[in-house]
């Protein structure tokens, strides 16, 4: 017995819960050089919604009828490689099943000392992204504005921070009172919108941000995009990194072309993938650990409780549940 | 009597003869440190439009019952000044005034054994603009596959041959089945598409190029855009140099949004000024004049005869009435 979810039908917009289906797979026996691993720690992640698609893309799409994957936390039951011993932690793209075999490829031992679930948070995909696409392609200077979307979000929230202990003014935008709150008290934000309870999101930016915008990490896409490009600054950078409010669109999403707003502001846009920058990883974790013991990084969880609520842990992430990184502990 | 031309009304839409007038000023008096300048040659391009209106945007607008300036070649006419003396031919951004003075400030000397139009060309801002647009941000690749909008435009076709001549395959997109078959003939580009009787950019761009887009210089924006972003390979580079199908819009133009497009495929977005590479232009001259001796680039110029025709030379930037570098000879 051993519980595994597959991607039984495409996503058509919104994802559902019958998009998905449990089966029960054989517990994997390990053979030469191979690891048995228990899953612990399960991530779920917006981008895995355009890996539902079959559209191209940078990443090679789910097939039909076969398990899904994500960043995972296992915890290694059995090993036949000397690389490993029975108890040790690991994190790792894995797919969605209680039990797997693994010849190590691609894993990372985990200290346990951390808390395991920043693995898949601020010390893994998570802060990675935060961390390089703020530095690699917004390349902030101290006295700039950051402007950052989905803030309460996983990554947003770490960007925000980043970008203060790089001396940014920074303004968060979220879809909560709650939310924009917290981005305040908990991250130290500048300032917080909270776009639900904006009519018009090119003034709140224009207020919020009264030197306009230097750099913009993008979470969201859509309107409040919109509402962010009308007020950048000569040279802005602007960091596509999500785009959570289309990825469930069925038609191309139409909206205000930007390419006469780049070119009055010699402005840049890029879209950003974590995995084009592995060769950074290793300085880039150092960075955050050290950020993190120093207790100058802070961040959110939501926990989901029990491997059955992996599909919609998943569907909630459009649905605004989560309150920072979401979690499904096994 | 010195006939000068100022902005009598900033245009909506398409510019109008009605927003230009002709009057009449004093034949300038030299000072100390002056220059009596005669105006010989005019460019008229494309971005001047922006200049015409008051929104916000990379360079101060054009002030209403002010001349307007552009790229001009004139000859010293009489010489306050040691650097210059009469009979020099000189470059520089100048007003539209068949005379005028100057400290000399910001005009170039240029060579009269070279052809006077050069400078306002492939030695001038147009050969600068494509040259560092395409290699400061396009970062071309041999073997990588570029598409050129505007293609038989001053800017376009200078963009196109030197892509061949850094060992692209290049693909240029023009209006007419006349153009199309210059960019092949004159310019050497390996594919051309004639928008104007192409039903389907997008499909067009995929057959021209087998191997997907690495590079887009785009100085068109609108549809044609959108067929060439279908089809850009992973860590594509999209230089926004110009956008002249909606330089004429009255409302914010409306398109596919191009934030997952961007993602998907690492890709970056730069809007391209070429006056914030000043740094580069010295070099970037030599190289020019370099390949232009050798017989490597190539231009078109479409030259109007008369201060007269200023106005109207310029409107037909909007009306497809140049091949190349549309230049008024006083």
């Amino acid at each position: 017995m051993n519980k595994t979810i597959i991607l039984e039908k495409r996503p058509v917009g919104k994802p559902q819960l019958s998009d998905f289906k449990f089966t029960d797979t054989e517990l994997p026996q390990i053979g030469a050089n191979e690891v048995l691993l228990k899953t612990s720690l399960v991530s779920v992640d917006p981008y895995l919604r355009g890996r539902m698609s079959d559209a191209k893309s940078y990443s090679a799409p789910f097939q039909l009828q076969q398990p899904i994957s994500s960043g995972i936390v296992a915890e290694v039951m059995e090993s036949n490689n000397v690389a490993y011993t029975k108890g040790d932690y690991v994190s790792g793209l894995l797919e969605w099943k209680e039990f797997q075999k693994s010849e190590g490829k691609g894993l990372l031992k985990v200290d346990p000392a951390a808390p395991l679930s920043a693995y898949l948070g601020v010390l893994g995909m998570t802060g990675l992204t935060a961390y390089l696409g703020l530095t690699e392609i917004g390349k902030p200077k101290k006295g700039e504005t950051l402007v950052v979307s989905g803030a309460a979000g996983a990554v947003g929230s770490v960007v925000g921070q980043i970008g203060k202990l790089l001396g940014c003014r920074v303004v968060g935008i979220a879809g909560t009172d709650e939310k924009a709150e917290m981005l305040k008290a908990k991250y130290g934000f500048d300032a917080a919108i909270n776009y639900t309870t904006t009519s018009n999101m090119r003034e709140a930016i224009a207020t919020a941000c009264p030197d306009g915008v230097d750099i913009y990490f993008d979470n969201v896409g859509g309107e409040i995009t919109d509402g962010v490009l009308a007020n950048i600054n000569q040279l802005a950078r602007i960091i596509i990194c999500g785009s959570i409010s289309v990825y469930n669109e069925t038609s191309v999403p139409m909206g205000p072309r930007v390419e006469t707003t780049l070119i009055k502001n010699s402005a840049l846009m890029q879209g950003f993938i974590v995995s084009n920058y592995a060769a950074k990883f290793p300085e880039a974790i150092i960075q955050l650990s050290s950020w993190l013991q120093a207790g100058k990084l802070t961040y959110s969880e939501t926990i989901i409780d029990g491997f059955d609520q992996i599909p919609q842990a998943f569907i909630g992430l459009f649905e605004g549940q989560n309150n920072g990184k979401m979690i499904v502990k096994i």
